[in-house]
């Protein structure tokens, strides 16, 4: 059966400390709890940092790289799914996670918070602006959570996993 | 060499009635200058409303379906471009066009917003609310524009062009 | 309602004289024929051999690129459709095109080939192989056609046409 | 680090019994050495077949799934990549896997091969008819190997991958 998969989101080279910091911790708490970190597998960001997190735990973590090859994959991603797709792989990040959490904000998080909720897939935006949390409410009422700290977002992953209807 | 291709996204079963109004003027507009239309193909929404605004003035329309087949396509498609590919068609419907104009947002449009900026595409949102402009310009401060009119909105489209670098 | 699209494939920079001489006069003949030509779109090969000879006879050229942006595009290419997805694009051609006409043989061609009789789109080999043949129709028994000249591959066309089911 | 993949490639609903025994096989072989498997991950064919195999010797299976959730998913697949790209996804099988075998042939097999070769993926044919081999022989004189047996393809690839220039 299918491992549950958590899917971690943020800036790449544009992330802040914080959002460094917030990711670490993020990848830390999904290995602890023995599910599966998945990350846009570059080396660079929340990306690189949520993976490093998860690796600190003995966690496994997958990475579904842009490139056509591991060029500037992060060094803690376990798995490497190679998709040659540019920005197109951002389907396929929110696809496979069971839950996404976001970690700061760019324009490729939120062309994945978009298509997210657009499939349906729940999205906790982890101390999100009030601007980017407006923004997405506006455009839904269904899927989208917040939370202001990184306890409260692994918090919420049972609760919004047991409501899912499997796939 | 390759023609001027601007595409028009919006929301499709869920576009308002002023949206269709704005996507079919949109449409007459751009064929109007001879330049192709491009759309994400479906016949539903601003995809069909400005395709058929492109038809009543003989312009060219492509279409970038989503599906494996022309099934749900609109009749006034004349280049069906069958990608099979989902949501992640987005990318191309973005990467395709030289300017995007958005008319409406839902989370398919926000998604190719952000997709587009990230590619540093020129995206004209039309009659924005404050909101969804305000959330994309505080991401980037680059190849964003609006426009209240249609009128407005094509007479951006010479300067852009002109600026932009061919590629 | 969309027009017909016909697609002509074949090596890249692999392509022989005589791939690049019957790709010439295969774009000429669609072109002549008022159906348009779809290839990847590339300035190399038999891609851009027919879309030479498309332009010749003032066809129109849908050309489907692998990269992110029009770099190494044939200038023969009116309509490009940009999709970063490398050698998965091939999909979409196949899918785009209602008959796909192959010109010599290679890796990239063999792939459409395969894809596009996955999908039950007639496929006419231009002068095979004994061998390409001979492997492809091992694997199916339906959809696959071949021809000695571009005068009997274009004759097929209107037949194959007529039988295919709309979609 | 990222783990080595392996990858089983052959066909769905049209493989024949031995092609699932030999399937199966493979799967058990490539979880003893530690190798994750990675399928196209549906819950027929080769595919399954190799999943069960891998599960009953504890290996990790990674299933790289065409349609945008998981149904028709095999049930050994413990990491599922939900892509909703049709069989665009056979790039991904291939650019992910650092070595492919496959077992049997079919449409969706041929254009995995094609497409592996052609980005230098080194392929094994398990047991491929002559008329495969030549096929493919004839197009590339790299990275194609075969092997009779089972054991003489997971024999194969220590050497493979040691030859592999890391990407």
């Amino acid at each position: 059966m299918a491992k549950t998969i958590i899917g971690v989101m943020g800036a790449g080279n544009l992330a802040t400390a914080q959002d460094l910091e917030l990711a670490y911790l993020l990848g830390q708490a999904i290995a602890k709890n023995n599910w599966i970190l998945l990350t846009g597998g570059r080396n660079v960001g929340v990306m690189d940092a949520a993976s490093r997190g998860a690796k600190a735990n003995d966690g496994l973590v997958v990475g579904i790289l842009p490139g056509k090859d591991k060029t500037s994959m992060s060094e803690a991603v376990d798995i490497a799914i190679v998709t040659d797709l540019g920005n197109a792989r951002n389907n396929i990040n929110v696809l496979s996670a069971d839950v996404i959490i976001t970690c700061g904000i760019g324009l490729g998080t939120a062309s994945e918070i978009a298509l997210a909720l657009k499939n349906n897939k729940p999205v906790i935006l982890l101390q999100p602006t009030e601007l980017t949390h407006e923004f997405f409410a506006s455009l839904t009422d269904k899927f989208l959570f917040s939370a202001e700290t990184v306890e409260k977002a692994i918090a919420l992953i049972p609760e919004i996993l047991s409501n899912s209807k499997p796939t």
